[in-house]
């Protein structure tokens, strides 16, 4: 079992500052999670007691509001972390983090992990260019909802999910997350209504074709 | 001149980790500036080389659309750190820094500051803290713009301000701001004429009496 957890923490990038000694160190730490599709990691008011490492599958960090309107906030793939904000003293989660498919996931117990960073300050620097990165983000995405209609935040979703999920084929990308025109709504706060709208637009411009289970982007250019 | 500095870095709460020698350590590397009012410290792809510490004064931080809408992040005050991103690499500013009244401003060079970090981890945690704070803030604002109305998010606003600058009055809450109505609208993310409705419908129930120069919140909770 802890070899599979070492094999699992090779994979992560943010792990690069770690020897392979360290890395045994952090996976002796460590526990393992399969996962099922639709299968809940915390609940917002879930005591902040582990920082999670997903290795296979998809998790979906989201948040909703009294009457049901949900906010996605990221769809995370293998060798991303989430729950990180443990680290910094977070008493209760916030959001929700659940698979969108069958996922392994790895967690360590915060204390633990706190334990593990005091001896390894290079790994507190990338615990803090991780946070920071999701503050640059988030406060991009709050721009755009201040700054940009509706549908140029749906194109600029895409490009987003590019980024982080596009499969290269050629010049075009292809986005495969089986996401509901509801799920890009969420994504992209606006309704389901103008998705649907600006995705026909883009189909007939050409731009994208698409489907239930995967956007094909054609010319990423022309969303930019 | 490295004296005052001193006495400055003696008032933030963020650097109670450290020692009064260590505080002069640092007192050493920092320069002072003293700003006009609506004086600019830094603009949007400026270089990133400096951590800010305020000393006395506000600075507001916010970013422009191509078109001219401002969104405020942030006004900050006396005892508080901007530009902190620096530190985790950010190459460019995204956001403008610019003073609102009089102020003192501290400031060190980020690879310095980053020397100083890696002898002081417990720094390195307050600076990792402070990031995640900013994080769940924005994501708060975030939330507010997708689940709240317009004048709810007026009334969040307030509440947040009175958590940051409010001076207590008995039960009353007064703001000290010289905010104007797009000032608020621009922090709360909608529109001036949303946000003279609001502050007027608060001022008929006598939740809120203001003027030019401050709010004075007379029944705090009649806001949440």
């Amino acid at each position: 079992m802890q070899k599979n957890i070492l094999w699992y923490f090779e994979s992560f990038n943010f792990l690069d500052s770690l020897s392979m000694k360290e890395k045994m160190e952090l996976s002796d730490r460590a526990k393992m999670i399969e996962a099922k599709k639709n299968q809940i990691i915390y609940l917002p008011s879930d005591i902040s007691n582990s920082i999670y490492f997903l290795k296979k599958g998809k998790v979906k960090i989201s948040s909703f509001s009294d009457d049901g309107k949900e906010m996605i906030y990221a769809i995370l793939g293998p060798g991303e972390i989430f729950g990180e904000l443990a680290i910094i003293g977070q008493e209760n989660r916030e959001q929700i983090a659940a698979t969108t498919e069958n996922a392994l996931i790895c967690y360590v117990d915060v204390r633990e992990f706190e334990n593990f960073l005091a001896t390894h300050p290079r790994l507190s620097l990338q615990i803090t260019k991780l946070i920071g990165f999701r503050l640059m983000k988030v406060r991009s995405r709050l721009e755009r909802m201040w700054f940009k209609s509706a549908s140029e935040r749906v194109k600029s979703l895409l490009l987003d999910l590019i980024d982080e999920h596009g499969i290269k084929i050629g010049d075009e990308r292809e986005i495969r997350l089986n996401l509901t025109h509801q799920d890009i709504a969420n994504l992209a706060a606006t309704t389901r209504q103008t998705v649907t709208t600006t995705l026909n637009d883009l189909e007939r411009s050409n731009i994208i074709t698409y489907d239930r289970r995967r956007i094909l982007v054609r010319n990423p250019k022309a969303l930019e």
